[in-house]
């Protein structure tokens, strides 16, 4: 068997040519990266975990209307997905102040906001995905002010579906980023939800205790990250059956 | 002290009096009616777990920033909520095919639709709740286009949350009606979701078995009603601790 061609190596996640032409295989390491990837480790079951979590969560928005660039799970750390051309945007949409927001408004993390706040960083690593105004990405045609009303439109239903699947099983969805691709049909082009939603991707608080269990676990040593997003599987009832472990004390009973 | 004035009785909620001038107290009653009342029996303990799924929803709702006419629960069968001028509309939000509708058009209950499609009905109990056009809305002047325009944005929201919440315990949101309230500040008006948002008024699926956890289990006879409303409630994490309720197999383990 012919070894599969490689399209893509990001820091979590790698991109294979696909079985058809328009599809990539998207395969999900282990590898946890912060700060730009100044911090680095390997986090045993991560990649599965996210494959899986990412699966339910474009499964979930695709059942509501909301197009994303997922086809199907391949096995436990690939899924096959539609090849897009990525607008080179973060979208993040914030509820509560957190992350780099906080640090620039000098606000406490977990502070309220007075509505879902969305901003957009210039995906580049040797730039460390600076936070842009929305003036930058029209003048250097990054996207058009059609695209990013559209955008703006995706990421606040993402943002209500979200909300609502962490209300059900008792976390509270502080922030997110997706990213956001390009798919062409003929001369039409659709926008779709593209990347992953994980964990990796949100931060998750648990709604009693404030707990943390998102990548900031392991972006300020919180404990444990598998735990963490074992703990988010669990109660969205999406656990790998291959994934070890340990039952721990229920929030919702 | 004095009794309580009340309000307003419905089929499955008294409205009393409240504590302070733009406020009521919302009782629910364990009373379960179908078909227009035709169908009638007491369920034991609907009240309490209503009174609160309905605050778990609507405080959801809430912190997404959806405005609801509900404050705060006052104890197992009463909450206290903000007096509304209910507009005389049921707002039904459809994801696949029941009741009603797939009666009306011949089609499978669960058959999928093509988007999520709303529907009004006139609040008329000796009328039979009948399905309206909008064109009759307007021309009655039970509500503007505005308002029409602001319902129909409102309840896509509602949607879209609920359809998350509901994917995250795996349940299949089929569809929802919601009634929508004006308050009045000065000469401004807002448009809330008021009521309940409930088993009642809900039609929800297991994913994974398609069992049905909603009034289709009183109006068809499928089972125990209280059984259906608990498994949602204990899924959700939100049982009310003075409900009796067997530990049952968890899907979400």
């Amino acid at each position: 068997m012919a070894r599969r061609k490689k399209i893509y190596e990001g820091k979590a996640k790698i991109l294979y040519e696909g079985p058809e032409p328009g599809t990539l295989v998207q395969y999900f390491k282990d590898d946890a990266t912060a700060f730009n990837a100044e911090k680095k480790a390997v986090i045993e079951g991560k990649g599965v975990l996210n494959n899986r979590l990412s699966e339910f969560f474009m499964t979930g928005l695709q059942s509501i209307g909301v197009p994303t660039h997922f086809i199907k799970r391949l096995n436990m750390r690939e899924q096959l997905i539609r090849q897009v051309e990525i607008i080179p945007l973060e979208v993040i949409v914030r509820n509560f102040a957190a992350g780099s927001m906080a640090k620039r408004l000098g606000m406490e993390e977990g502070a309220p906001l007075p509505r879902p706040i969305i901003e957009f960083s210039y995906k580049d690593d040797k730039l460390g995905d600076p936070l842009v105004p929305e003036e930058y990405i029209i003048a250097f045609g990054w996207a058009s002010q059609q695209d990013l009303d559209d955008i703006v439109a995706l990421a606040l239903r993402v943002n209500d579906f979200m909300s609502g699947v962490m209300h059900g099983v008792g976390i509270k969805l502080i922030d997110f980023k997706i990213e956001i691709g390009r798919i062409w049909d003929n001369d039409f082009q659709r926008l779709v939800v593209a990347d992953e939603i994980s964990p990796d991707s949100c931060r998750l608080w648990d709604i009693e205790t404030g707990q943390k269990l998102d990548k900031d676990v392991f972006r300020k040593d919180l404990g444990s990250l598998t735990d963490a997003y074992t703990e988010v599987a669990r109660r969205l009832g999406v656990l790998p059956s291959n994934v070890t472990h340990r039952p721990r004390p229920t929030l919702i009973n």
